[in-house]
């Protein structure tokens, strides 16, 4: 649950350099992918009963990019926090997004029968331990944060839960799939309407690992809003980016079904502006993102190059 | 969310009353109902997108007896907190158990059409928003301790958060409820699994209820060993007369299908000892709750009422 002192020299080497020669986001990822890793193979243990253990683990460690954890842990150090303080929060955002992809994953929503290359969780457990798989995950994330989070003040966890509970329930992640779920097969979906869905079922998670990480490292209000306003652009840049890659993609490469929502007749950026000016329309996001990171100077370096490595990813 | 002063004055004096002439429970009972009831009408606007509120408010507001609410709120008063320091925690606990009742009704888990006399969230909204009612509600339960408890330090809020997160996940609820569905239809299950599947699937979360209002009032670790081993006792006569009621009770006073258990091949207490013999075990377990209680003196006339109510209830 914690990353050994090695990884975190590692990790302190990248961050607080003063002068970078130039910062290398592929050992950054590899670094910090490896820390988060580490902490969620040692967060869930197996004992009785265990199928439940196990399809809790066999979904949460099934690789996978462990974005949302790497923003908090980044976004925590940008603060002056470290990723000991952020490691828990970090490994809960994980296990909500998890549960969430587990329980989309199921025949009563999208019915899919893949994800990041493998079989959905349903698929090997059945649909009860999956639909209980994601109940574990989401009570756990909270118990998990409560009760490991270290060096900081309970006032503040107690603020990382509200934000991080506000962020999956119907004000967030939900309400965005409700909207969504209502908006399949309507052809008169609004751009309105598409925005609200992606604002709340991918960027309100999104937003809230960088502005937890925030939090648990005590930063300012006008920090918080400037980390919230860089999150909620890169939220949806990513979500756009993901509406191109659906249609560009092979399966291969994303591990999952492509071109499911062309078949599922989906409302997406694509649909409304096409590929290309929904590029542009990312790489602006991306742009306006990077500019409210401008007075932390070289300390932002890492979430810096996560917003571009947004707009260039493949999968 | 609280409740009105004169609500709360009748409480007190109901409570705190040195030598009560008779404590009354009916009355006890109907005041909080409706202090609860009230703060749970409170917690949940309906906003867009409206659905998805108003299929969370429909479950939650569909009567119930509050027994996990009430017991919170009356082992706050007994450590000499107040009502208005649990009412969150309290609301929480009734979220929560909605959830648990709306997942366990869907039709890849125990497949019912009624529940306290009316259609299953499911039959009403649709299994995907069914699914994503509850983890709204459970993601809510989270949000609403974290941000609304009042007048209680931060970390015995962190406490509750990380005590009812176990008693819901797959050391609590969940486990008992994978359990459960294992042993549905296996003839070999045996009294041991029995009992593991209703101290965790319906044990776990009266046990936190009794704990953490305790813990908001700030009690001892001894008052919290007591009050644990109280809420487990009753929590395991509750699922006995549970059972018993099956076998017993007609739809109408049960509010749901009965005769379910029998008709499922389930393992209960009845198929194990017969009614009379289940029956009487239940009794020895209110007896022991109640031992418990008894340094506490006449300030716990309410918990041993509630002990007592468990076994004399009809549905």
């Amino acid at each position: 649950m914690t990353i050994s002192i090695d990884q975190k020299n590692d990790l302190e080497m990248v961050i607080t350099s003063e002068n970078p020669p130039t910062f290398n986001l592929a050992t950054y990822l590899k670094t910090q992918q490896a820390a988060v890793e580490a902490a969620l193979e040692g967060a869930i243990a197996v004992v009785y009963p265990e199928k439940i253990y196990e399809a809790m683990r066999y979904s949460l460690l099934a690789g996978g990019k462990r974005l949302r954890p790497i923003l908090c842990l980044a976004t925590c150090e940008l603060m002056g926090g470290s990723s000991i303080m952020a490691m828990p929060t970090a490994c809960s955002l994980e296990m909500i997004h998890t549960m969430s992809l587990i329980h989309d994953d199921l025949p009563a929503m999208d019915n899919d029968d893949y994800r990041r290359g493998k079989l959905t969780n349903h698929k090997v457990y059945g649909e009860d331990i999956a639909i209980l798989a994601g109940d574990g995950l989401l009570a756990y994330a909270f118990e998990f944060i409560a009760a490991q989070t270290q060096g900081v003040a309970a006032d503040k966890v107690l603020k990382v839960i509200a934000h991080l509970g506000r962020a999956v329930g119907a004000a967030g992640l939900v309400g965005g799939q409700v909207v969504d779920l209502e908006s399949e097969g309507n052809p008169d979906v609004t751009l309105e309407t598409l925005t609200y869905i992606h604002r709340h079922k991918t960027g309100a998670l999104l937003e809230s690992s960088v502005v937890c990480g925030a939090i648990l490292a005590g930063a300012s209000d006008t920090d918080l809003a400037r980390l919230s306003r860089y999150s909620q652009n890169i939220g949806l840049a990513f979500q756009i980016i993901d509406d191109v890659l659906d249609i560009t993609a092979t399966q291969e490469e994303l591990g999952k079904t492509a071109g499911k929502d062309l078949q599922a007749q989906k409302a997406t950026y694509p649909s409304f502006w096409g590929i290309e000016e929904s590029k542009r329309q990312a790489d602006q996001l991306i742009t306006e993102a990077k500019a409210e990171l401008a007075p932390f100077g070289a300390a932002a370096d890492p979430l810096i190059a996560l917003a571009d490595y947004i707009t260039a990813r493949k999968n």
